[in-house]
């Protein structure tokens, strides 16, 4: 029984052939599994500690193990410890890398476990950093827009449906509006959290090891909430990928929506906000053009998150237990749905807080064209004309006006009082204050209550970047948990 | 100023061409809205009730109102009353009905109220009933497999990974794997369900409305959880509408999961399971076949539940606020996913619970193929070979077997001592229990640890029905809620 | 061996048991398959005529065959006629009828085939009858788009970049872009076609049929441009499916970008362009308002269109050849698609053509903003300077300007010279006209190459009209093909 | 009138403030679009000789610009020219250099172009190149998938519908199904060629330029097919960017079902195939375990060329004309699904060649489970029992076999009697090679048939392959042109 000459695999012994290297070349996931070597070298510390504590390798042994791993991590960490294609994956990397300090021993480190609980525990771990990164961008941007909404409280600008000019509201009320939207995002995260924070460590390759191992021990050292129910689940589940991903995509998909206000508020036809120049670009061919790139970038790059959820989504159709290699495809799309949220979270933010609003120019919009004709409607029905009779005289109102090239404005006492009698008494509000003031109910644009809802938003706010920063606290506690003593 | 002939339109006044019966046809959103014409009708309700407790209307109007949309009510549920695309919408059919019974009166049901907010207090109300049926429908195919998994304690099966056989595990630990992905999806559905649980009834069109309306009298009548913050987001926000389809997504890729081991356990080849006639089909074509149609439909449809995401999270892109049309698009998508899943797991339970389990096959495929190769490493890791070493030798041992024709259990002791002084004095498991025994780890397959499992998993899946069943209650009593006495 | 009793599926004799009801429901596609009704009936014409000739039935027996079924298809065309849930899907439905038309003879329709080419054949039929009516519907889009351009030649508006106004071009030049789009979209639809236009009559089941059938003989008689060439391709292949879906969500996608420029010039705020009132829609509560509700519902009905390509395209994945029930899956999203680009295509062209332009203000805004200021650029670039130094001068130059609160049509000349010698001899073009007239370079907006383009875009639409118009009429000679006499 | 300090961006002059760091890190593109360098520089030589000849700039100028790009390219060959971020992306950076190396002319090589065209160039350069490899990718599996075929022409195997034994099927029938799918592949990469085809130089920013250029010099120059026909369309339309990505998910499709087979084929269960161990990998804990890598993490990729599609059609959706920022993200979800095909289809075919079939067990299955009453149906049909009757009879024949444990190899000539009169006479086919051989039809699975199949299929890919071939060195000649004389 001769060994199999040329190979470092974790598995070579049952096969004659060398692998080819375009297999190898096809089947690497070193070069972006390598982001969890962190996670990796201090899962195994917790793996190691784990198996001394038991018996199941020496005291001594577990301590050569650790202190092994602990300059893994440091090599790493110093960028002086590089993997190759021929590591496979980070997993064999750090091992390999590990037997070079340790020597031999290191062969009896992948006791009681496999690649595949081993790699969810991995991902599992980076993914509950990833997440709590997550809520604090979100809330860096929810604090940004409360920011821009308390600075300026005065700030009345036309509220849109079917973008068409529909009724005045405040642009703080505007504002707090995607503060609601990333607070559900704050939520959903949260959720994804809580889903994430299981130790799939013990499953072994799928159906549990047979060694006397204690996962509640390994669960506590890497701050899990709790251990996997079941091991064939446990090594296939990708769920909590997913529902990143997922949170991902409605976050883009809200930034979208942001940006495509910026823009369109940023052109020469709206002109209610000046971006500043250092968060615009110009043309390489146009001299005058002052472009919002990053609002346009920020819309874009909705598609790649939404396509990476439905690369995960379409990854997993279908799969049968319990663990199967198209599940090495869980990483990539995670990763980069990450990044590019991360990477718009940071840069909208000085975005909005540097860009300048054009007050005049909103006030103006917010009453032109009729759109205080509610009002006038709702003045009539608040007098017992039924409203849809209201809404039916204000409209023919409307065209009138548009028909003699009027505004409310211009319409005279007498004129009001030909429209309708109630009218000869009392004339709707012609100005945007007066609109506002009146939608005096909860989550109404009345300035009374949009200060109340900054206020509470800014509490909860609060309260959640309390328990982001808690959560931070706690991963940062474990990952930089000092070498204990023999 | 004269009216426009020949709209019943909720808009006409303003307008002085009547609408394009090509723009009637694109426009209509009558024929699917018409499924949440009993939430139109109760929140109409709700909010006829509050306009004549804030004087708003009189009583008396307010009660004519409540009458009379009970009448509708009933009409709806007889079959007696038909919307049709002249209606445009559901909102507008009701009112039209409404107004033929009760008079003009009905004109002042639509005061302080938005088709916006009103549309997305129905299909908040429509999507938490869809939510709790979901969640029924995913608890009772997690306890018709808890129901098998009981059932069928004893028997033993090939646990895979990458699809070939790796170590023996029971069919009952294999099954509770999916009722660990059914509870995290009743997670997900909760999650849903608590963001869904908001009403925007008060926002109006957009701003909020001015009247003296009061929104925690609706709230509770029509059983929200709270209202709306912001009257913005109110009326644009569709999140809830996305967690659903995400939830019926992740579900949906749980079931095709389910749905391949069933057609690869149904094959000649696997032949671990034969469907009950009742639930199979057969060829026009070929008198001997016997497909198991329901498995592979409910794999298939993973597609369009996929599909209405993508939809959606498409339609909702880039969309400034606040409401606009192409919000229209949310409700088929969502229907259809809501309806997709419901049959689906409508389906599978029975189709499960009536299937036959071969055991007999099943087991000798359990220890076929080397299956207790790692049984062997471990025996020789538990007795200090490094496991890096131990895999090494037993891959070698299988590499020979297979050439020689053998397997472990044609090895004499003197071939078994020749391969590592370990083996002469102890051989590794040869029987399927002995290994399933040996993994005796929380969440492993040894028989004691599925009992264990088996237990907690009914426990929280009763616990969850609890959960379930009160939603639906409460659901079921505002929906009923007896007209106010006078 | 007793019968099975109370099914009439066509495949009951294998079976001991009777259908579940719940299966029966899950699994019927007759709700939705029926649309293919006119394609199942005639598919049968051609294939008991061939059946006939090749004397796998006898003459006699294939006249009772198409007599009967020309029957079917009277019936069906007057509404006579109706499927239900226990016939399954259409053709056993169509077979039924014809059972109770002809007798027993009627069995012997399904000789030499299965369900499996026959619903193949079926729905290729379908999809080229839905080709055909999308490349006229494109064509009617562009059609309208090339009316409009050439009544409005002498119109010039802001043409834009990151929706900042950059140049000025003829409003001709935007819309002839779309004429573009819709060009590939029709040569897409022509692709789509020509990979459809293949027979899989014959393939069987899966592997060929028995019966010395003439599969050319069917193929002449349906219309189809070849055979397919492997049978278990022809059964499983859905890709003619899947590039109609395709096909559909490019044209979504380019329907979608016209929306939103539709919805945009609405606006306020640029008010570009006025919709009739029979194209858009009210408010229930603002009087004011004026929607584009067509362009809103154009650009939203993106998402489903998309949804029902990653809905097909998830469905295949990962099946294993051949039919396998999955594939039932392709008819409601391919009919969704194909509905959805019609309606569209279809409400589109009037909503342009009745739309009236706002020339005088596009013409105002397309030299605002210093929109003219690559021509001086430009200007210096000819003059020997090299573009990136002329480039820099004028932006500093705009800079200046805006700093100033002066046009470039404010400065004097002094003021010219002082910016740079060039600019003492000649100054940059001022007006729209003379920018446009530059611009005189293939595809360029200079009116001559614009008139250009328009002549040569109405040349290729009439070809292609021309062509579309063949595939139709061949495809209604197919379907209308009268009784053989006898 | 100061210069703006600090940046070398192309677009600084009209602006105050330097972009900040953050926006920067954001906008750039340059990690990407470091691939298209050789196109990028490509396209600059043509438009250098283009404005030298046509006088724009001095042909002494054009030499110098054309001498230095000469430059670059050998340097970025060799590796020595490192783009940053600081360069924004590849069109910037390439210009930096070459002002490094010929000086101020540099900055003329920017007359008469915008990046916006010249960033369409570059990628429709690189797209070509990419369809071109993807087309010979995919003719590389079809060859060997021919070859396979043609080497065990004789293997008889069970065809499968519904996963279920249907009929007996040639091996080779059922690999050139693979090859039709294939075919369609690369007509489909044919047509987006086609549609790739198109030279946007000379659109400008959006508009066309103010120079006399000469756009079929340059058309010509760089072996594009014709020049685009519109400008606001040349600088918008990323079609060929959905059309490659669309091709693409179909092969990943192909290639999952393709995939998914050789998994199930391996599995212990069917055992039909043996993947050679060099395109094997084992696993770190299971010594026993030979996986199906390749085939999973093809099957797996599926998701993210899926998923590119998905990003891509979200990123067009409702852009306004002309250019928008979002479309730079056209560009790496391009790369990695060109990339993975490439991969993909550059291991599947070394894979399935270095296969062993195991003959013994497919022909064994192949009979196994009644895969032959279809032939008993169609021996009563052709004697003139209706199928419908003669599918029953059978039906009921298999179930009472079943029941009695038997197969028809089983039955004496008084049972086949007494089944049928027919049978009295005639027994049907009892083995794999009668059945296969009365399937004698075109497309079916008769040896004939598939001989016949097998030549069309490996000229129709001589064909392609030389067509390939030629679009491959017309696109060599191209990119390697000499420097013009001078």
């Amino acid at each position: 029984m001769t060994s199999q000459a040329g190979t470092a695999k974790a598995w070579g012994g049952r096969f004659t052939e060398a692998p080819d290297r375009r297999l190898e070349a096809f089947n690497a996931s070193v070069a972006f599994d390598v982001r969890m070597i962190r996670e990796d070298i201090r899962g195994s510390i917790a793996h190691a500690r784990m198996l001394g504590q038991q018996g199941i390798i020496s005291p001594d042994e577990a301590r050569q193990l650790e202190a092994g791993l602990w300059q893994v991590l440091a090599e790493a960490d110093a960028g002086d410890f590089a993997l190759t294609i021929a590591d496979e994956d980070v997993h064999t990397g750090v091992e390999r890398r590990l037997r070079e300090i340790v020597g031999g021993v290191a062969g009896k480190l992948h006791t009681a476990r496999s690649r595949n609980d081993q790699a969810g525990t991995d991902l599992r771990l980076w993914t509950k950093g990833a997440l709590v990164a997550l809520m604090q961008g979100v809330l860096d941007l929810a604090d940004a827009l409360a920011e821009v909404a308390a600075a300026n409280a005065e700030l009345v600008m036309p509220g849109y449906t079917h973008l068409q000019r529909a009724q005045p509201v405040l642009l703080a009320h505007h504002l707090l509006a995607y503060v609601e939207m990333l607070s559900r995002d704050f939520d959903r995260l949260r959720d994804a959290y809580r889903r994430t924070d299981v130790m799939p460590l013990g499953a072994g390759a799928l159906a549990g090891v047979t060694y006397p191992i204690d996962r509640e021990m390994t669960r506590a050292d890497l701050g899990f909430d709790r251990v996997s129910a079941n091991s064939l689940d446990a090594v296939s589940d990708r769920d909590y990928v997913l529902d990143t991903l997922y949170a991902c995509a409605v976050i883009a998909m809200h930034c979208s929506r942001l940006a495509e206000e910026v823009i369109l508020w940023s052109s020469a036809e709206f002109r209610f906000l000046e971006l500043a120049d250092a968060f615009t670009t110009g043309s390489s061919i146009m001299p005058q053009k002052k472009n919002a790139d990053i609002a346009e970038l920020a819309r874009g790059k909705t598609g790649r998150v939404y396509g990476n959820l439905v690369a995960m989504l379409t990854t997993a159709k279908g799969l049968p237990l319990s663990y199967n290699k198209d599940l090495q495809e869980d990483k990539e799309p995670l990763f980069d749905s990450v990044d590019t949220i991360l990477a718009t979270l940071g840069v909208l933010p000085p975005m909005m807080r540097t860009a300048r609003w054009r007050g005049d120019r909103m006030a103006e919009a917010a009453i032109a064209d009729f759109s205080l004709a509610t009002d006038a409607a709702d003045l009539l029905a608040r007098n017992g004309v039924p409203f849809r009779e209201a809404h039916e005289i204000t409209g023919r109102l409307v065209r009138d006006c548009i028909a003699q090239g009027k505004t409310f404005a211009d319409l005279t006492v007498e004129e009001w009082a030909a429209i309708h009698p109630v009218f000869a008494r009392e004339r709707p509000a012609l100005t945007a204050i007066e609109s506002l003031r009146a939608r005096d109910v909860p989550g109404g644009t009345a300035p009374n209550r949009v200060a109340e809802q900054l206020v509470a938003a800014r509490e909860r706010l609060a309260g959640a970047r309390a328990e982001a920063a808690a959560l931070d606290e706690a991963r940062s506690a474990v990952m930089r948990a000092v070498p204990q003593q023999s």
